[in-house]
């Protein structure tokens, strides 16, 4: 292989595509250059993700390298030389790369141990607005699960027929559901429960890349998502992902309107005495909520503000972080909050925006 | 103690004060709030550093108390009302701070644990221009030794009198020594060796406040700094520091001017491939000078530019990390770089400014 390409250029893709390049593991925290068929493509994997992205470059010699991601981007980075030239030297087992008056020779790691890509195909693939895609991803993806002992919940499940777009992702301790519509009926559909942190990825791609259509393909146990000539795949997390609609409560007792950034922030401050896994206590009188916690040998909290509460006092605990997740992911304008009772979950959702839900487990309170 | 201020004058003067507070022992990690005599000041400590700071505050009720650092600042940070007011509660041994609808009680910490501070004197004490004594030790500080075996070493040796402000670190690897002529003979004079953390928050202070007449009053074992109505002290580093005149060479066999960028950035990319302690390695050949490195099993690398060497060509090695802080530190321009063989310590200078010497053992290299 021997290509030659723009500093500017190389270092750009490769900082895109080397976030994807494991840390652990040695032969995947290489970065594959690809030069085959007239085009350059860089590779990257942590065994769960793959992506590729094209480079523009001038093709000398054909071939393939496995160099290690993070020493690359170093090096292309403290270059000063408009232009980068890279030539395999397959005795020396390694590469030249050539800028300027700097040499640099870079081991090569070994190509065998990188796995073989996931080809995108056409078929059975559908087309969906880029942006409206990793915006209903980016409400949700908070209630994802982190803890893999649970896999099927660190995923987020993605549906998509006609003109709806619906995402779900729950850690049991919270739901968030969001249903986008989309302006134009897409052609097919599919089904899919994606993992998070795959589409959290994607999201970054789509801001960074501001890419306008998204083709997804969804097949046994891998989705591929294909962005002009950027390509993400994943694999499908398998199990049964809990039935949502299930969860949703049929009606609730208490339904109030209330001001987001206001509700928000007061809940931001008063969880700050709500350490050691103590939780915020709401306080519902007529008229009025009040926003209380409480650490032994730390101190409290409490603050009220003016709701359109009626009917009999009660008081409801929620994890703070999982109360003030589900109020940030809102977004602008009033929140909706509806509950039941102490011990029976909370919905939160948007006065403006009826497609998303926010489902929260209460914490019951010592007295 | 009672007393009210501004949410962002009390937010503001926490976090400068604060970064002082220790971590790691709990009486420490707190900031105390003294109200007496008509005004308001905030301490915070780690046990060698003290710094107090000033706040504009109305006081109600005069009186100390012990609060928090972290939780203080994270707290006064979340507030939205303007005003903020915070009254001890000696019976539930607590401070009731309350910002709008917003009511906090937060536990004190024991005052009697917080240590006296020093009080400013005037006796001996010397007035420097602030800025020219921070752009001092900015100079110096990186090679002070951060090795706490060695404690004499982990200080910036300050002496200052007449005209002349002088700053001496070493790590026994390098030294640093800058020079700096002032406008105006200085009233009195000292000699102290600094720990280099108590001269970079000073430094930082200097920055931050703006501040232009910087007090210094060095005592038996401390140093008091005194910038406008901020008082940072220090306990001073005892036993004997290097003479530093005895360490610089007589005379040099090479004396070389490059320009200051161009080596920089040189150095900075081929030292990527100085990894696991390999040394960079100069060589020096007439009209030349090819700056080298390898790893084993990572690669290497080796760029050449152009200087004006004459003589028998040599190599010389030096530590990336060491060489390029040297280069650094000699800001824009030139550099000179004064050798005298492979073994002998070389010296970096700014061509532009010869107050300021770097002095750097080298490295002995393999063939």
């Amino acid at each position: 292989m021997k290509i030659s390409a723009a500093r500017e250029e190389l270092l750009a893709q490769l900082q895109t595509v080397s976030r994807v390049a494991s840390t652990r593991v040695q032969a995947l925290a290489g970065v594959q250059l690809i030069a085959a068929d007239g085009r350059v493509e860089l590779r990257a994997t942590d065994q769960e993700i793959t992506l590729r992205v094209p480079l523009d470059a001038v093709i000398e010699r054909e071939g393939t390298v496995l160099l290690p991601a993070r020493l690359l981007v170093d090096v292309v980075r403290s270059l000063s030389a408009p232009n980068v030239s890279l030539e395999q030297r397959p005795a020396e087992q390694d590469v030249e790369l050539v800028a300027g008056n700097a040499q640099f020779h870079i081991r090569t790691l070994r190509n065998e141990d990188f796995p073989a890509f996931p080809e995108p195909e056409s078929d059975g693939v559908v087309t969906v607005p880029a942006r409206a895609f990793v915006d209903t991803v980016l409400r949700v993806a908070n209630s994802a699960s982190r803890d893999e002992t649970r896999p099927v919940l660190t995923g987020i499940m993605v549906s998509a027929s006609e003109r709806e777009l619906r995402m779900v992702a729950t850690d049991s301790y919270r739901l968030s559901v969001k249903e986008t519509t989309l302006e134009h009926p897409l052609v097919g559909g599919f089904e899919a429960n994606v993992p998070a942190r795959a589409l959290q990825e994607l999201a970054r791609l789509v801001q960074q890349l501001d890419g306008e259509t998204l083709s997804v393909g969804v097949r046994q146990n891998q989705v591929v998502f294909q962005l002009g000539e950027v390509v993400l795949s994943s694999r499908l997390i398998e199990g049964q992902f809990p039935n949502y609609r299930q969860l949703l409560p049929d009606s609730y007792e208490h339904e109030l309107s209330i001001a987001g950034s206001e509700v928000t922030d007061v809940v931001r401050r008063i969880a700050l005495l709500a350490q050691k896994n103590a939780p915020l206590r709401l306080s519902f009188a007529p008229g009025e909520l009040t926003v209380s916690s409480q650490t032994p040998d730390i101190g409290e909290a409490r603050e009220s503000l003016p709701v359109a509460f009626q009917g009999e006092p009660f008081e409801i605990g929620f994890n703070p972080d999982f109360l003030r997740d589900g109020l940030e992911s809102v977004g602008s304008g009033d929140v909706l909050l509806k509950l039941i009772s102490p011990l029976r979950p909370g919905l939160i959702q948007s006065a403006e925006d009826g497609g998303f839900l926010y489902l929260i487990m209460p914490i019951r309170l010592n007295v």
